[in-house]
């Protein structure tokens, strides 16, 4: 191993072949699910020095563990406690390659966090829409390694949906420049949608060039109190008619998890929490002029009172009242660990099919678990869901996990089959559902992607144990 | 063989395996470019059966041709002509399976025609916006094997864009089920994506969930005469501005194009013609009124005359003068062919390179070949064009086409790759250009993409020589 270390060295200075020391940024997720242990950390400068790395690692027949910001939910970019993987993380390859206004594309090394790439894009007049909670740590690399979803989905699609290009160092090392620009491009198989949402299990992606938009006039963010699930989904098909894609945010929240962020948050306004099961926070961008992008809420809104599926609505005055109503929203995560463990779901099912979902998953869980306590809130637009189930009031928190953990991911997970589901939405499989997958994928799915890691990825070095079990 | 035509016609009924007759309907390409001979033309109605022929196929080492409307423009739904292969035809599998409003998705059969969707999506008050000239003939299976784009990519994206999911008969005859609503869906690598656009080299699509959008309140059509192919890229960045996602089409057509629609199709009036170097027909699609729509339009016309980027603008007063103007654009490969014979280019650019392009490759064509004449035409806001070269008028058409062919096409890839561009932007590579690839494909994607294939397809059964040589 010495031979292989020496060989990293060479290949990218030995100030970035990290050996010794507390390496625990690099070996533990950030949820600290894990902790592995790393033969090496070795944080290459550009792509050729990837190529060198995945190349040196191949002839040792060394595992490799791609990583951008390390702030995956999954446990996917960190190695397993052998000690026997090279961590290759891609931070220092964080140059904007090239912003190109008139093809509306930018072009960005893996390692740029994703705040900066959308930082780039606004200082040149665009928006590059991908934006998530870890958006000031993450990296594009990550994102794409990982299909990362987050808040405008429903307009703009997923980090998939946001990418012309890649630049790839294959398993075998080679560089593949699929740094394309181009919007159409029929001349083969997708290996560009292949290596995207793939963990790093396929290859290693060093560059991307994506999408940007137009700036918008004005963003304005509206709440809207819902009697039910059946009215939240009333209320998007009204948002979808009345903005088309004007609609760049449609989240849901129910009363208890609000709840938590009133008993938790005492400072935060949270309109409606009391008399309504469930709020709606939209977002509506337009290319106009605010006062165009305030009428078309208004009449949007005004539609949904009338047909009774909406209850109560107020838009926001100001950009501080959109960012307090914003911050409601993304502070249920918080208020839930304050309130204590609890087990968490990011599923997605058909949208029309949630009421249902809900209504039957609900009941069975509170069948199940005498006085267990649901926090639902999430991406309704998308059909995502963050359905988490938390203890009841007067239970041992851990004692709760450690008795009933297993049993309520199967109940959730099997209505999320029932349902035509998906128990992963935006999360990805990385090591901690990857020993459910199985339960719930399509086995000639499962048996096509083995076929493709093993066409790919022959020797098994590429981020082993994520996605796939060996 | 016998043996497998008689399990053929007791998997899908003997009145549905046709040998004998006039089979050039299945075995022609519809430009007449190339006629093969096949074994066997069957047409299975159901997925099962499909399972039950390829895996007959498969059991006797049978090559099998996937075919939905047989409309392709290169060559890649029709067999060779060593009459060893099974014809696949998919057209008795039309059935539209589901309209789930609250989900905006349609799931169809494979062998649906493009037009039965856009139907069905409109009858259920939705739009499924893929629109390309053969859509009245042409299959969702096709389209989707061939990744189609048409001429709403601006706003929607190609086939692979509007699709979530897919149903699937392997290689090896088994049905994968993947036919989701989701829209949020990370369990593993994008199978989905790998078999759009794959030509039915990999398996046989034979079902699809694709996305709807609302219906637009108001379609409004302008055509603008622009003095430069700057311009023109000037004023798609002001459309993209002022309109936004309301902007769901832009073509461009040079003067000599629309010369030619004149020329030959004199009931025709075509706007600006004779004054302007270019024309551009702009497509307003708005969720508001008819009057909001016909605003906007102006005030990006008056932004447009006044930057110089247009020097005259017309929009459309009603769905009839509408019409009459894509039908000029419309009518332009007719109008060439009347012209005679000439060789065509499906290409695409990143947006911001096609000026230099095209001045750079009309200068070294008029060098190479004297009185060539340029037909240029296509989607500009996806960086598409459709650029094709018409021989000398005083020439003869064979001769100039024996001559030139294979150096005019050698010139305008080169001159592709050289601006980053690909030598098939929404046609595919099928027979027509898979000797082409390897010249202008990056050899690690080829590589990949032969991994792939042998993984997916180890026996190499589907739709040989299409996409990869063998």
């Amino acid at each position: 191993m010495n031979g292989l270390i020496e060989t990293l060295r060479q290949a990218v200075g030995a100030n970035h072949v990290l050996v010794d020391g507390d390496l625990s940024a690099w070996e533990q997720d950030w949820r600290k699910r894990a902790r592995g242990k790393a033969l090496a950390v070795v944080r290459p400068g550009t792509t050729e020095e990837v190529a060198q790395v995945v190349r040196a690692c191949a002839a040792a027949a060394t595992p490799i563990v791609p990583q951008g910001g390390n702030t995956g939910m999954v446990v996917g970019s960190t190695p397993d406690d052998s000690g026997r993987a090279v961590v290759l993380n891609l931070t220092r390859m964080n140059r904007v390659r090239a912003v190109d206004a008139a093809n509306l594309t930018i072009t960005v090394d893996a390692g740029c966090v994703l705040q900066t790439v959308q930082e780039a894009a606004e200082a040149a007049g665009y928006l590059f829409p991908l934006s998530l909670a870890a958006e000031g740590s993450c990296t594009i690399g990550g994102n794409l390694a990982t299909n990362a979803g987050g808040t405008q989905v429903v307009r703009y699609g997923n980090a998939r949906e946001l990418c012309l290009g890649l630049e790839v160092v294959t398993a075998q090392g080679e560089v593949w420049d699929g740094l394309s620009g181009l919007r159409k491009d029929n001349t083969g198989y997708d290996l560009r949608d292949l290596f995207i949402g793939s963990e790093g299990t396929l290859g290693v992606i060093t560059a991307a060039t994506m999408k940007l938009y137009p700036l918008p006039r004005a963003t304005l963010t509206a709440w809207a109190a819902v009697p039910s699930m059946d009215a939240a989904l009333a209320l998007l098909g009204l948002a979808h008619r009345h903005l088309g894609a004007g609609l760049t945010g449609f989240e849901v929240m129910g009363q208890f998890a609000l709840g938590l962020v009133v008993k938790h948050m005492p400072q935060l306004r949270v309109p409606f929490q009391q008399e309504s099961a469930w709020c709606v926070l939209l977002e509506n961008a337009d290319q106009e002029s605010e006062e165009h992008a305030r009428a078309q809420f208004e009449r949007l809104l005004e539609a949904a009172l009338e047909d009774g599926c909406a209850t109560d609505a107020v838009v926001a005055e100001n950009i501080a009242q959109a960012r307090a109503l914003w911050h409601v929203r993304e502070n249920i995560p918080l208020a839930q660990a304050e309130e204590g463990l609890n087990i968490k779901h990011d599923i997605s099912i058909p949208v029309s099919r949630i009421p249902d979902f809900c209504a039957e998953t609900d009941a069975l869980l509170k069948r199940e678990i005498a006085g267990v306590r649901l926090v639902n809130f999430g991406h309704l637009g998308d059909g995502n869901l963050h359905y988490n189930v938390q203890a009841p009031e007067e239970d041992d928190m851990q004692a709760f996990l450690r008795e009933h953990e297993e049993r309520v991911n199967a109940l959730v997970f099997d209505q999320v089959r029932k349902f035509g589901g998906s128990i992963s939405a935006e999360h990805g499989i990385g090591t901690l559902k990857v020993g459910k997958l199985p339960h719930y994928k399509s086995p000639v799915a499962l048996k096509m992607m083995r076929a493709v890691k093993d066409a790919l990825d022959p020797q098994g070095i590429m981020n082993p144990g994520k996605v796939l079990l060996p």
